[in-house]
This record gives structure tokens, sequence and C-alpha cells, in this order.
């Protein structure tokens, strides 16, 4: 899949970087700096600089920040944060040359080279952009290809074609390879509807050649009709009765961006709860999670956004007829958004992280994604969902990456049993009622879990935190739409992904695990996963720990999914759980959303 | 619970009542009237008078539409519906005269009594707002009762009572009973925080005398602190950093309403699909669920309301960086909510459904809910959520009934399994994949079915209709948060609310079976509910039928519920599923919703 990498592309540096530096070269924190902000401009090219100094041929698969020593950061996050922080800046590398997978620490302080090691197990790191271009192009212009689409009577300036992991088989000996398969644009701009079927290209990588090529049968490429999604192409096109609608914030946005801080301004933080730092905290596993995503998308500012929003929901209310007047109170629910927006390949994600006045932190993800179609007449794969075209069933499965510090650095997971009791004696005219029992989970394998019958509450406590009247502070995850894998635990694809076997596990933090499926993703054995890493079964009781929890949709394809399917959302949410002495929102004042149907005369606002 | 009813109250005829009445009285439909438009206040008024010729001392204790035939109506909605409607207008009541329940319908046009029968099985029909009243009036006075309150060192003036009803336990005689239950609610509007233990009162409410009066124990009082939960009597209280926001509808709102028929002006239902009557029919379904609620709820607009949604969210979206210029086409999420609110004593239901231009219904319930505390020490309980105040643990379930009509009348059940396939010979690298056996629900008992793995789908399908590449016609059930019971079957409040064993459930329509626990709900035996009916097992394959579904969470209380919690939110959709050729917003223009920080001179907007 071709990611939107732009890494080693040139740039100019911008004002706020060279702003933020000290005469002596060094970041100045202070300034909306943040230790795990993602590398600048500069810095991209820093590095690039460097490196290309001690290897020529080298092609970059990841350059991101190495994260500083946690705790260190946490320190600072304590401290007054316009202290400078002191850990040296660096840079985490994954390269390849000459045939060999290179990590490299880039000293950014210093300007220099910390360490090169050549990594030498299974998998190899991400393709970057530039190969998957070079390796399309290879496709595009070998002549046996060139006869393949003449041969079918296609014009070849209307090919496009998109790279494919081969996956891992239990072959013993693996090149760096990639599969390239085609399409056709002809007459519509959605070309994955337009599959050119039977051809199909192999690339090394590393020796940038085709090394296998095949065109075994000739199928009709399914028709452009009714595939081109763009407002601009559809004949006829048909009115819409939904009319237009103005979201204004005359007084601007609650929230202020400094840097890549962002101030959520949530008055419980800052006011009422003697900076208990729960949502700079929650910042930090947030940025986290997505700093890989914002690394790669920092020429792409149209692909994430921050914004309020109100759209009639209630953070609580209450009628009460039994008093005079019948009172009502109600609050309004409004949120603070944090939204990403990805594209790989034909798959469209959100992933939206709302921040609500009352602690809770909803995540909602939505999938814009389309299949990718095959003509294999067989029902056992798909829905036919037009004309030649089969929607393929698969899977989608998420992990979330959670670093959560509730309260202090050390949590543990405490699983709340749901249990039912049977009364035995007479005491009750019930016969049945249910109880808690709290459970901490000791080492890794306790907190291996598989959801679904909503019998176990998930809560993250801090273990040496009590409220004044005695519970364990915590935050809660509710989880969304439960799935579990339908292959076989031993299956290649379910050993690569096996943080879908259960949908919650808890590790230790611990700097190198810090993607799911392992650094080298690309042909990977599994070796170096969540699953496996588990199997040390550590202790995570009192410890600085991580949650990964896993959710996601198996999807069966219908026809409204064709040509660009309606999104499909998933939520889940971390809440409170004894974390405030009471609702964190009673003391505030209600903030005021104005809701109105205001025919306005001035011509100001219909201006788009 | 003392629901907020206000059956019998006396009220001036409406305008719009007068103007659809011909001149021999009749209903003239074709202005907006539908012949499952709830009562009137004129037709309300017609039935008492008419039920109060006949018996002097009657009790009202609902009094609805008596749905017409519903072949009839079908035929009605698919002709002209400016068509007049031939069935009688009927109201269905259930009353109590001389202690005994009666089944009462009235023909509204022909004036008169249609039938009356005696109910003599067991429960009771639900309370009525005035006997309630008089049942806690009747305690408040009696002189125990005011012993027991000065005892106290009570003020009783600032003394409020609630209803409960007492269940059914195996007893073998029943007598139309009522808990009366009291609280305190000096310095705090939220009385139900403020629990008077130990006294209890028991109505006989045909006699209309206390029949039982206890005072066992004597507690403290809850303190009144922190527990009003209004804006204005908090001190101190604290700036809100969430700004305000106005939401403008410069062009009016999308949707017509007209009596109480909705015209949401979705482009695919009127212009696209050959008037395929999915959205009507789904009206019906909505209207039938909530017209007990409407006509409770007529004289109080303000728990009803309709609107147009935009929350930033994306109906769909993609990016191409393949091709020049890096396209993006986005579609905004704009929607139309159906929304009902309503209080029933400490707990506040708010249930939105949400009408997607995909087609999709989104129903989301959010419960805030406090819960009734009580003081007993014992953790097995519940949570000590403040001072002297246990939030008790509960179960939410809810049953929705969804009488789908699935492009025509006669619909199936399909059950969608998921099954993982093991590759045993050596023809694919692969070990497993997954198919899917799709399975039409013969009789009642295929269709009880517990969710939770993800493995099945529920679809409502048309089988007399394919689309054109010969899919069934179908929409599919996307359940949201699932729970099951963690009581015994044989418990007695698992008897009554056995419609939680299962979170589907599927019967042919029967205008008799409407409510899942029964039209005798108080001290039901579960001897006319969902689980009973089905216990005759009828065919449901190509039949009109019912989808019932089960959904809920268990509420373990934590600090922040108390004295009122944020809104814990469950959602299921209704997702078109081979309903349209392909997706249905493809050749419709987008809704403009237009955002915008405008920061404006005018002052017009400002008001309120």
């Amino acid at each position: 899949m071709k990611l939107k990498e732009k890494l080693g592309e040139e740039s100019a540096a911008d004002d706020r970087d060279v702003a933020n530096l000290g005469s002596d070269g060094q970041r100045l924190y202070g300034h909306g700096l943040h230790p795990l902000d993602p590398l600048t401009p500069i810095e991209l090219n820093q590095v690039k600089t460097l490196v290309k100094k001690s290897y020529q041929n080298v092609t970059f698969h990841y350059v991101g920040l190495d994260e500083p020593y946690k705790p260190k950061v946490l320190s600072w996050l304590s401290q007054n944060q316009h202290n400078n922080f002191l850990d040296p800046r660096r840079a985490f590398v994954m390269a390849r040359v000459d045939s060999k997978s290179h990590e490299i620490t880039v000293d950014l302080s210093r300007n220099l080279i910390n360490s090169d090691k050549v990594y030498d197990g299974n998998g190899y790191p991400m393709f970057n952009n530039e190969e998957q271009t070079v390796a399309i192009d290879l496709t595009l212009k070998y002549a046996s290809f060139i006869d393949s689409i003449a041969k079918r009577g296609l014009n070849l300036s209307q090919v496009f074609c998109d790279t494919f992991s081969i996956g891992w088989y239990g072959e013993r000996n693996t090149k760096r390879v990639v599969r390239v398969m085609c399409y056709y644009s002809d007459g519509t701009i959605n070309f994955y509807m337009r599959p050119i079927e039977g051809i199909m290209s192999t690339v090394d990588l590393d020796e940038m050649e085709i090394v296998d090529y095949r065109d075994r049968l000739m199928v009709p490429v399914p028709k452009a009709d009714d595939t081109d999604y763009r407002e601009s192409k559809q004949d006829p096109i048909y009115d819409n009765y939904i009319k237009g609608m103005t979201i204004l914030q005359q007084d601007g946005p609650s929230f202020t961006l400094d840097g890549n801080h962002v101030s959520l301004g949530l008055a419980f933080v800052q006011c009422h709860y003697n900076h208990r730092r729960i949502v700079p905290k929650m910042q930090c596993f947030w940025m986290v999670i997505t700093q890989h995503k914002m690394e790669l998308l920092q020429k792409y500012p149209e692909f994430f956004c921050i914004f309020e929003r109100y759209a009639g929901d209630v953070m609580w209310r209450h009628s009460e007829a039994a008093l005079p007047g019948d009172p009502v109170e109600v609050r309004p629910d409004m949120t603070v958004v944090v939204r990403t927006l990805s594209t790989i390949s034909n798959y469209d994600y959100i992933i939206d992280w709302e921040f609500k006045q009352s602690g809770s932190i909803k995540i909602t993800i939505r999938g814009s994604t389309y299949t990718h179609n095959n003509q294999i007449e067989d029902e056992v794969y798909g829905t036919l969902v037009a004309q030649n075209s089969i929607g393929s069933r698969h899977d989608h499965f998420l992990n979330f990456y959670l670093d959560l510090d509730i309260d202090g650095d050390n949590n543990s997971l405490m699983k709340s049993h749901l249990q039912k009791v049977i009364v035995s004696d007479q005491s009750s005219p019930r016969k049945s009622f249910w109880k808690v029992v709290n459970e901490m989970a000791k080492t890794e394998s306790d907190a291996k879990i598989r959801l679904g019958s909503g019998e176990t509450e998930i809560i993250i406590v801090n273990p040496n935190k009590k409220t004044k009247i005695g519970n364990f502070i915590g935050y809660r995850l509710i989880p969304g739409s439960v799935v579990s894998p339908l292959l076989l635990e031993d299956d290649y694809e379910q050993i690569r992904g096996a943080f879908s076997n259960y949908n919650v596990w808890v590790t230790p933090y611990n700097k190198s695990e810090k993607w799911v499926g392992g650094a080298y993703v690309d042909q990977s054995h599994g070796d170096d996963t969540l699953a496996k890493w588990t199997l040390r079964n550590r202790e995570i009781e009192n410890k600085d720990i991580v949650l990964w929890y896993t959710l996601g949709f198996h999807h069966v394809p219908v026809q409204e999914d064709f040509p660009i399917m309606p999104t499909m959302s998933i939520t889940f949410e971390l809440r409170p759980a004894n974390f405030f002495e009471h609702n964190p929102m009673l003391k505030v004042k209600s903030s005021k959303p104005r809701i109105g149907l205001i025919v306005l005369k001035n011509k100001l606002l219909s201006k788009d």
C-alpha cells in the first residue's frame, strides 16, 4: 500500500522552527514545545543529511522521534513545563543499505549518529513512497506488461497500479519483494472498481527489478458505469432537499494551539481538581498513538483537524414533576474533537478523539472503505455488488495503544466481574441477584481478555490513591463493537495479526514495544508482536502500564458499498470511574449553545 | 413510578382538530392525518365522556388508539394517501371499575362503546397519575407517618414521596396495592438523594386506604450537601471555558411537519427509487413504538422534538493520491433527528431516531439516570458514592418493537452466519478463511438469538424481491451494547422481564402483541409476555413480521454519577443491506454545511 509519505522531500524551514532554536541550535522548551513533539521538517532534513554522509545508497523507511526516557517526560510534565527538557532530542531511523535493514539513532542536538545496528531478524521495514513509485513504473514499462495491456485492448495511459505486501506463508527463504496489481481508470476516477485481473508483477525492492511476471487469464474489466463518485460526474444529478446549515462561534474557539500542544480549557482540570493532570497525560498517550501519522502528515495539514462540536446532545438533564413549576435542568454536551483522516489505497479511516467536559474521552473510528473487487464468480468469497464485481469479505481490526497514567505513573488493571449470586436460603423472595467481584490483574496473562458478554468491566486504577470516601481512583474502558477473528490461531495471517486474539491486553511500559504488529511488519513471522511479548508474562500490578485495546468489524459487502460506501462507525469510551469525587461538571457554569432559526438579511453569512 | 400522565384533564379543542373533522364529525384524511395518529385531546375527552356514562366510578389506566387492521393501513399507505381511510377510528381503554379491570373499545366515529370485557387474568393495569397522588397524600396525612417524621426531627412540609410497584414473588393471592417511599427535600431539589429509610406505607388502590404501615429503623438521612444540581444553587461556581456556538439554518429546516406526518425530504426516497416506501413504513413502526408516549406527552411538547443535525461527521470520503491533483471528495453526514425525552421519577431517557441520507436509521438511547440511594452499608449492593449514600447496582434493558416492512409486507429473518472454513488440502498457503452461510428463520424459536460474538448478522429481507443482480432486498440490524441478564431464568423478576433472555426475537405481526411485558405489567406473573407468546413457535418465514430487539447495560454506579450522572449512551443501527442497487447518495447533490468562524459586528445573532 502506497502511504502518503513524503519523506526526504526538501522543504524550507518554517518560522516556528527557527524561532524555537537557541543560538547554540538547542531546542528551547517553554514555547509550546513538548518532548514528544514529532520531528520538524528541519530535523527530518538534518537526519537525512547525516545518514547520507555515512551511506550513499540508502533508502529511508521510518524516521521519527526516538522517544525520550519516559520518567523524565513525566517529571517534566509534573513540573512547570516552561523549564527546559534536559534529555537529548534524538531521531530513530529505519533504513535499508546494501540489502540490509539498519536501525540508526541520531542525536539531533549534537548533530551526530549515536548508534547504527543491522537488524537480522525476520521481516522487512515498511515500503517507502519512492520505491513503490519505482516498482509501479518498472511494471508499466515492462515489455510483457505492455503486451498484456495491448492484448486486452486497453489504453496504457489509463492504467494505474498499486502495491501489495506479499505476506508470509511459511516460506523458509524470503526476499524483499512487492506485488504490483493494476487497474483501469478509463471513464472513472474510481479505478479500484476496474481491476485488470490475471496480471501480476513481482518486484524485488533491493535489486529494483521485476523477478516474476504472470499473465494467467483474461477476463473483462468491470465497466466504468456508475463507479465515479465525484459530484461533478453525476448525470443526471438530483436535488438534495437537505438545506444548508451554518455553525458559528462568535467568540472564537475554546481551545488554543501552541505548537503541538492543545489547551482544551476544560474548567474542571484547570481550576477545580488541584491540577491533577489527567488531560495532559491523556494528550501524551494520544500523541504517542498518532505520532507516526503526524510525521507522515506534516505536509498534509488537511488530514488533521481540531474542532469543537455541538450536535444537540445532552450531557445530563433532569426534570422534576413532583416539585412546583416542574423544574427542568439541562447541560449541553459540547466537546472538543481531535480528528485524523487517512487514506491508504482504497481505504479511508477517520479517527476522532472526542474530549468531553465530563472527563470522558470517546474514540470513534469511521471507515469509508470500499472493497477491493475481483471477478471470481464463486460466491464463497464475496457479494456480487455490481456487474462483474464482487465485494470481497474482509475484516477490520484496529488496535489502540493507550499509555494511560491515571493520576500517577503506577496503575493496575482491575477486572470487575459482575457475578450472579443464587439465594439458597429463604431470607428473600428473590432467587438471585448480582454482585461485583474486583480482581487486580497480576501478570500479562491475567490481562488477556475476550470481551462480549458484558460481564467484566475493564478499569485502570491507581492502586495508590483513593477518593475521600475510599474508592480506587480510575478510568473505565467502555468497549465498542466486539469481534473475534474467524481464522485459525496458527494460520499465518493470524500469527502476524495475533493482537486480535484478545480485545484487551496489558503490558508494562516498554519503549521498544510501540507497534502492535512489530517494526518489521512486511513479511513478518509474528515474532516481534504483542502476542509474543506477553508470553514473558511480566508483572503488571502497580506498574507503569499500557492498555492495548482491539476492536473492529467483519465486513460482508452489500450493494450500498458500491462504488464507495457510507461510513461505518465504531466507538469506545474512556470514562472516569471514581476519578472525581462527584460529577465534575456540576459546579461549572453551563456552556451556552445558541440554536436558532434565523433568517438573515445580511448576506455576509452565505459566502462559503 | 408516577408517570407524567394527564389523562382525563379537561382541554380546549385545538384548531387543527376542528379543521380536520367533516360536517358529519368524521375524520378527514389527506390533511396530514394518518390512520395511526394518536388520539387528539378532543377524542380523549370523547372517550372519557362515553365511558363515564356507563360507569360513574371508573379510573382510566390506558387510553390509546385501537390500531386499525394493518392490511388496510398498508393499502392506504401504498395508494394516494389523500384518499379517505375507511376503517372506523377506535380507541382502546383499560379501566378499573368496582375492583375489576375492564378492556373497552370505543367507536369514535359513531360515538359509542363497541365492546366491554372484564379481564380476569393475573396482574393489574398501570398506575394512573391521580391514584398515585392520592396514595401519596394518604401517607402524608397518616397519623403514624406524621409521628415517624416528627420522631426523626424532620419538617413534614419538606417530605416528598414516590410510588413503587411491589412486583410479584410467587404470592398466590394478590391485591392491587402500591408502595409509598419518602424523601427529604430540605436544602435540595434533588430529594432522591435524601431517602428517609425505614418507613414504608402500602396503599390499596381499589379501596384507597393504607393497608400496611411500617417504621422499622431510624438511620440518618443523607446530607443535602452537593446534591442540588441546579446551576443557580452552585456556590462557588466556576467559569466554563467552552464558549458559545450558534447553529443557523438560513434557509429553514429541510423537513416539514403536517399533523403527525414528518416529511424528511430525503431525495432518494422521493425521486430515485420509484416511491419504494421504506421511510414511510419506518415512520410507521416508529409511531407505533412511541405512540403510547406521544399520548402521554401531548401536553408536554418540550418532551418531543425534531431537528436537523450536523456534527462535523462524514457520510463518505475518499482522496486519491495516485491521480493528478490529489482529488478529495467528501459528503457531510447531515441527518434528521426525532427525539423523545422522558423522565420517570429519578430516571431520564433521551431516545433519538436519526434518519440518515444513506437510508440508515441510527437509534441512540441516552440515560441520564441517577441511582436510588440507600444506606445499607454492605458493599454487596453498591458503591459508596457519597457520605451515607450507596449507588445501587441495577440493570437497564430496553426493548424496541420494530415492525419492519422491507419493500413489502412479507419479510423473513435471514441469519448470516460468518463461519470459519479450514483448508485441509494443499491448494492454498492459507490454512483457513471464512464464508457466509445464510439461514432463513422458519419459526419463532429459530429467531431467539443471543448476540455478542459478532458472528451472526441479523438481516430482515424481503424474500420475494431481489436487486437487479440477484441479492435479496434487506435491512440489517447492527446491534449496540450487548448484555445478558445476570439473574436466574426462573427468578420472578426475570420471568416478568424475560424479553432480556435474548437480544433478538421475531414474531408474526399480531395486533394484541404490542407490549413486550404485557398489558397488565403491575404484579404480572409473566404470562402475557414475548417469552410466552413465542412458545407457540409460530411460522415467521415470508410473513408480516415484527423484530423485537433488546439492548441495555449493567450499571455499577461510580462517584461521577452523584448527584446526577453524565449521560451514558448506547446505539444501534438499521442499515440498508442490498436494499438499494448502489450507494443511494451518489447521484444526489451534496448538501452544503457551512462551517465558519465568523466574528459578527452585527449583534443580531447574539440574542439568545
